[in-house]
């Protein structure tokens, strides 16, 4: 209804999470009307990300190093080692200023039914590391949905063939709640009080 | 927080309206880790309209013809122009169905604060094109808000010194509404019920 060009940007804004059809046209306009120096900032930032980010090659969280910032700082604590299942869950943790530790990022969690299985989240990988960094304890903070509760369990019966200590998160995060939205403050109760499994 | 790259690419979506840094966390991380074809998609439709989208060399809204779809219609009533603030609000008055005229966009409203001046919105193109076009009639559709009012009483008292006939649709649009959020039924009936000034 617009010129195709025009269009073209609506429909390929709603690639955006949560942007349906009348927020992609508000964005599509405002950009084209008065904000075109933000929209070519917006092309060289995707540009780059997309051509150089890619996966850590230790936590596989998202980055353009060969390993994340938290991997490449000798001062975090090899003991422990946290399972998240993606990169907004682990700064999560980070904002809550309580764990001092590694990470894992599954970058998803086991899903049968769409053919995600432990190699698709890099179990075998984990294990690898369990092994070599001698790691004591395993934190398994996946969301505490189904699909969370689920690729814990896995990994914690995994883990303990290994002789690690397994502990999950727990108190504080609401039942089917996603880490990326829970407060600091929460998330810090749930990581002291965490159980061993 | 997260790598350089990643952040400024959070940071560059924030550009849009609508967006905070919640929101820009999440599109940005959703594109990296799941839907990379539709971050180049993006860029592609971004790139292609800052460099061909413009304005309509009659009505002034954006495309990237010469003129626009609704100018370049043999079929739409000369007599009639509508006048409206942004090309919003010329699709809203299109998808109500209610009018087979002309159109105006003036990308804007008279602010003196801001330096917004006639000059800026079009004026004197728009008293042109009363005057060689024979139009018989001038609808303001300008937003129900301080500046659009403001706006609309500007224009009439200089197209009333041309000796055409001037309205401003009324009724049904909410006080202090913006013509992009009203539907269809409301704006037919302002449309229909439109006062002469
Ligand atoms: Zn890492
Ligand atoms: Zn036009």
């Amino acid at each position: 209804m617009y010129s195709p060009l025009i269009d073209e940007l609506i429909d390929a804004l709603r690639c955006l999470p949560g942007v349906g059809p009348k927020s992609a046209q508000r964005m599509a306009l405002q950009l084209l009307e008065r904000d075109r120096k933000g929209a070519a900032r917006l092309v060289q930032a995707l540009n780059e990300a997309v051509e150089h980010v890619g996966r850590c090659q230790l936590c596989r969280t998202l980055t353009e190093s060969e390993y994340c910032e938290i991997c490449a700082n000798p001062r975090r604590d090899n003991q422990q080692l946290c399972v998240v299942e993606t990169p907004a869950d682990l700064f999560a943790i980070e904002q809550s200023n309580t764990y001092r530790g590694r990470y894992f990022v599954l970058l998803g969690h086991l899903s049968p039914i769409d053919g995600i299985g432990p190699e698709a989240i890099g179990v075998d990988q984990l294990m690898n590391r369990l092994v070599e960094e001698n790691v004591s304890e395993l934190i398994l903070a996946t969301n505490l949905t189904v699909e969370g509760e689920t690729t814990a369990h896995y990994i914690s019966e995994r883990a303990r063939q290994l002789n690690v200590i397994v502990s999950r998160i727990a108190h504080g995060v609401p039942m089917g709640g996603e880490l990326e939205y829970v407060d600091g403050g929460t998330l810090a109760h749930a990581f002291s009080s965490r159980k061993q499994l």
